[in-house]
């Protein structure tokens, strides 16, 4: 059984890049702070779990297919929070009584840095090619940009090549051309779990691919030397779980910096799943996913690009790339900017980083203070927040009341449900803004969190409310 | 059984705006000029087919899932025209023994106006919005600009409301969209053929829908005063056929003005093809597409809206639309573009048609110099001609072959195979090039047709060659 999934496993590793450019540097650390897992064993806790986007919603519409009225939920159910937030956003002056969103993994620190960059006289370039139908992997001069950015900042041992590279708008659209490619409909990847959950939507929602998640959890023990701790003998029991209910389990998904945990897997931790996932780490079976949105905070641009050694695999995808196709004077932009060595290095990267440690030193400061245990991070926007003694039993629904709270007091966070965290109680805070607006959205929290939590007898079933949180 | 599709049957139509913006007004005529259908009734021709893409392939790759072998067969096989052009591109200066380009409906005509205008200090404005995530239906100002550019040049009865405006990144992108989620893999859309063969990628791809032809041809009998009129008799017929195939249809896509044929249906016809699908025109299953690359020139820039009345689909497809987005700040420009009335009316159109006009009229002249028969066009950027005598035999090897002279001898064209014609030996000759490239493209054809014409024995099947001069 096992030796079949290691024929078939194909590695998908995700921003290895990342490490490099978000690291906050000073602000890593191990394990919990305060309390750290308090509320561990008592009740079990699944080490494995399937998902089934389609059970969860059931309204049929009589405009639409069967998968099209699965498909229109998934707009339904994250709206409740991003429909709050954006009928009644914050703003300092306009709006001070509006909703600081804490919920969107988005850094709002650096728009400044990044629209005068966007603006300078180079980036408004137009040759006809631009305006023209593009070869769908994208025009060359901006894959060999590509290459040569994630050669620098990956500090690959040689020189990664243009022609293995194929860009998209955005990475969603390559979870979702791969998980078309390399998987046949109702396959699956797995990918340990808490997760970022729109992943579940951008592999099923074209592909029906499934995920089977390999469920982290916060109790320390055996080999586990820190919280929600990735080992490979979780893997092998969700894979082994997963084959015994009959699914055909086609690769390993590995976001690093993992969203929502923030941990960065080291190269001997990334070694020891890519070994899992196909015996010796294969490059024609590992395939590179790497954005903008996160290390340049323009999660508008769309862009995002595959890294593949297999031309098949590259093919397939660009095949699909008339379908997520990026416009041309955006893919020169994107060009200049991966080129402008000088000014990633010399301004954005070090301004970036310092207002990135000063934000995630305000929040953690805050989080002690209100004696609110967090998981330590080493890179990206958010922390991940313990709220389970808030709870008053140990359930979705309770951490859902919980979330919704928040949301009635003006602050958005995301839930652990929507990251299909096993344990109740955990929240993703993004802490990537100014300081003026973490001080009102942790005030808020802190006026939520003094009154008394309130039974949610009322609510509708768990099943429900699954992805009313969604995270992004 | 007839009721039942009129039940199911969705209107989609596309591109009522180029009617009006695209009309070359001065070139319309019936029918076809010199020779006119001599070929006709020489031998049966289907009334309608059914396009199975995957029965065209075969090869499986060790690191792809079925379909995304499949998938990967696509860029393979239309690589072979536009291969070879990418590699010996015509050039004046620095390659004037290279490809000329008559394959790509592209308009290559009016760069200088449009790099001239999305050059302009407005366009270059950023604000934090345009860099974040932003809602998948598009930017609410954007909507509100495309809402009213439909209005105005589609003369809508009523204002179009913004919020039945959907933005992608393409018109592939919506077909696709679409496809997903008002047909269930497998199920159907019925189309007039000849048709825009890419079509069948963009519904088949990831929505796993395959297209039914209503075969049109240019015999003049009965009910038709036009070759290749689409008339509701033949949508019957080949929704009939599908039918007794056990082929569910759940709509019809209607290309307008048509594409390779260059008809406008005029609104009486429309009228009649919507109560085909639907016993009356019914605006809840009726789906607008219409995108930049065709009226504006800009195939590049990656932009098509989706209106609709109905919401249950605005919200299924904007469900899509993460794996759809288009950058932020081209939103804006788009926005801009389409709200400059002034320069629309008073720079783009009259310049745009008049150098349509002159083209047209050159390309006409000298087909009719070389006593090539053509459909007169009413809109687009190209003409449907008539090779037929030119082959050996009423085959598709031999269409093909003819197609591969053209090649060789550095001029591309795409043959009518492409389109799924069912009649062997037309080609779509795009003439929206400058003079001296159309007068040099000419010389090459005539020079090709003046030689006497090769048998083509030792190709391949048919089937092998099906998307081999796929059209874009």
């Amino acid at each position: 059984m096992f030796s079949i999934f290691k024929q078939e496993a194909r590695g998908l590793a995700t921003s290895p890049a990342s490490s490099s450019t978000q690291d906050l540097g000073t602000n890593c650390g191990e394990g919990l702070d305060s309390e750290s897992s308090e509320k561990t064993d008592k009740e079990p806790v699944d080490f494995y779990g399937l998902g089934d986007p389609a059970a969860e919603f059931s309204q049929m519409s009589p405009y639409l297919s069967s998968r099209g009225s699965i498909i229109k939920c998934f707009r339904d159910a994250a709206e409740e929070g991003y429909k709050a937030y954006h009928l009644d956003e914050y703003d300092e002056d306009k709006n001070p009584n509006g909703i600081i969103n804490f919920g969107t993994s988005e850094n709002k620190l650096c728009f400044d840095l990044l629209s005068s960059r966007l603006n300078q006289r180079d980036m408004h370039h137009i040759e006809p090619p631009m305006l023209q139908y593009p070869d769908w992997k994208g025009h060359m001069w901006l894959r060999d940009e590509v290459a040569k950015f994630l050669s620098y900042y990956c500090k690959a041992p040689v020189p990664l090549k243009p022609e293995n590279v194929v860009v998209v708008n955005g990475c969603a659209s390559l979870f979702s051309a791969l998980a078309t490619v390399l998987c046949d409909p109702g396959e699956a990847f797995l990918i340990p779990s808490p997760y970022y959950g729109a992943i579940t939507q951008h592999v099923y929602l074209y592909g029906n691919v499934r995920l089977v998640y390999a469920h982290l959890d916060s109790r320390v023990t055996g080999m586990d030397c820190r919280p929600f701790q990735l080992t490979v003998k979780k893997l092998e029991i969700a894979l082994l779980g997963a084959k015994s209910e009959g699914i055909n389990v086609k690769g390993l998904i590995l976001i690093n910096p993992q969203n929502p945990l923030g941990d960065i897997y080291s190269q001997e931790r990334l070694q020891e799943y890519l070994e899992f996932a196909k015996r010796l780490p294969d490059p024609q079976r590992t395939h590179v996913i790497w954005g903008t949105s996160k290390d340049f905070g323009i999660s508008g641009f769309r862009f995002g690009t595959l890294y593949t050694e297999n031309q098949d695999v590259a093919n397939a995808v660009a095949s699909l790339g008339c379908l997520h196709g990026i416009c041309g004077t955006v893919q020169y932009q994107v060009a200049q900017l991966l080129r402008d060595r000088d000014w990633i290095n010399q301004v954005y990267l070090s301004e970036n980083h310092a207002r990135l440690r000063a934000a995630y030193a305000y929040i953690t400061e805050e989080l002690e203070t209100l004696n609110i245990p967090f998981l330590r991070t080493k890179a990206g926007f958010f922390v991940w927040i313990d709220l389970r003694k808030y709870l008053c039993s140990d359930t979705f629904e309770e951490e859902f009341s919980l979330w919704r709270r928040f949301l009635h007091h003006k602050v958005l966070l995301s839930c652990g449900k929507a990251f299909e965290c096993k344990e109740p109680g955990w929240f993703r805070l993004v802490f990537s803004d100014k300081i003026h607006r973490l001080r009102l959205g942790m005030q808020r929290i802190q006026e939520v969190l003094e009154k008394e939590p309130q039974g949610a007898k009322t609510l509708s079933p768990c099943q429900s409310l699954e992805k009313s949180s969604q995270s992004r």
